[in-house]
């Protein structure tokens, strides 16, 4: 049977995959990984393939978007193949081409999820995820680009908060962290004045979401900034209007200043 | 060690769980779950017994949110607890009063996530994750509101997708159906005549989204609505601007019409 199924491996490491994904990588004929959309910092290929029994061809950015990834149809073409990607397979947008031109084939595709880095920061924040627009990612100063103030001040003014996934190099050498990218909203704000990104504005810093470490910390982007996050992924919320069960949980979970009470109805 | 760790069990079956969250409940002093929140149609308690070799405590809606899940706290007040959840733990709401309260107490929390019906469905259909604007739940029809049709309406103005959520009754016998979804959108169509919602407008129809044969159907409400979909889960998606790439998506995957491809940019 002419089959490619795409497995999320979920969050972090080995184990964040779901017995629904390591039953099917173990039935697989053969077995594709890629870990270049998405940081998994506890990730080891070796007790992965402890856990399933089998060898994993590695594929890179080049194999996949170069080469089309055809690696991964031709064996589809000749069996069942199964592709681990890290968090929910199709959340970054990367391998829809490749999803899309198995089905062109006549390769049957399934999905089989794994959990995502964006719920997994809603779920941590305890922010209320329907009250969420539109997600941005905040890029490295010399792609600067004043995008994410404009999505964040468009979802202010509709009292939804903005997740900010922060930029990560190819070579996932070199990561945003939030210092950098509130200082670079800072910046936007000196410009434009929309009074969303000053130092006395809320500001959510999570890093290592998925992880056994996570740290969250919520205050004025000012105290913020003077947080020690750590190492990566980081990511951002700027909320909007606060829920007060959201400013309790932001109290109880982020170390937010209790005096945010007083400012959520 | 007082411990409270939230652990959620994916999509559809005893199987969607992380490897990690099946560590997590075997070496948990007491082990309570959930199965409210969402409809987990393939879930087998004797399954996860079987696998997790552990007794688990079924807690009712009840439980949790009239007696402020005091069954769980104190299992966590003398050592550690997992509470398994349908999905990713906090994507409902439902259960950010309880962590709040735990970590109140001077309980530890954790969460092990798991994968989320929002991050799913967002894959299967092949639209970019970072193009959705707020997400709305349609409510039965004896709690009609026009607030769905204005969410909707907000997002296409900014050129955003909605992923809709369909109601779910309290006992789960209950779902509402797509067709019964886009009946009530053309009702308030009429009314507020945005062109939003009419029999022309594009949606996409998802059931099953997590289960080993979800469906899929994109076109005119006209025939998104002719469609059978068979059980629950079943949700919407009402898509803003389309990109080329999504356009070829929801022609692969979803059997959208071809002449979608001359109607995007």
């Amino acid at each position: 049977m002419k089959e490619l199924v795409f497995v999320g491996l979920g969050l972090h490491d080995e184990k964040g995959i779901s017995l629904k994904g390591i039953e099917e990588t173990k039935t697989a004929d053969q077995v594709f990984m890629e870990l270049y959309t998405n940081l998994m910092l506890g990730f080891s290929t070796k007790n992965f393939a402890e856990i399933t029994g089998r060898q994993v061809c590695i594929l890179s950015r080049h194999d996949l978007e170069e080469e089309n990834g055809n690696l991964v149809l031709d064996a589809a073409d000749n069996g069942k193949a199964v592709f681990l990607v890290p968090g929910d397979p199709f959340i970054a947008t990367t391998h829809v081409a490749l999803r899309i031109e198995a089905e062109k084939r006549g390769i049957r595709t399934r999905i089989v999820h794994g959990s995502s880095v964006i719920s997994a920061i809603m779920g941590l924040s305890g922010l209320h995820n329907y009250k969420f627009g539109k997600t941005v990612t905040i890029p490295f100063a010399e792609n600067f680009s004043e995008t994410p103030y404009r999505v964040i001040a468009q979802n202010m003014t509709l009292g939804l908060h903005t997740l900010c996934l922060l930029d990560i190099a190819a070579d996932q050498e070199r990561f945003l962290c939030i210092n950098e990218a509130l200082s670079m909203l800072l910046e936007v704000e000196k410009k434009n004045k929309l009074g969303i990104a000053t130092l006395e504005s809320l500001a959510i810093g999570i890093a290592r979401a998925g992880s056994d470490s996570p740290l969250l910390r919520a205050g004025s982007i000012k105290q913020v900034m003077a947080c020690d996050f750590g190492g990566p992924p980081q990511s951002l919320i700027l909320p909007g209007e606060l829920h007060f069960m959201e400013a309790e949980a932001l109290i109880a979970f982020a170390k937010a200043p209790v005096a945010l009470r007083s400012a959520v109805r």
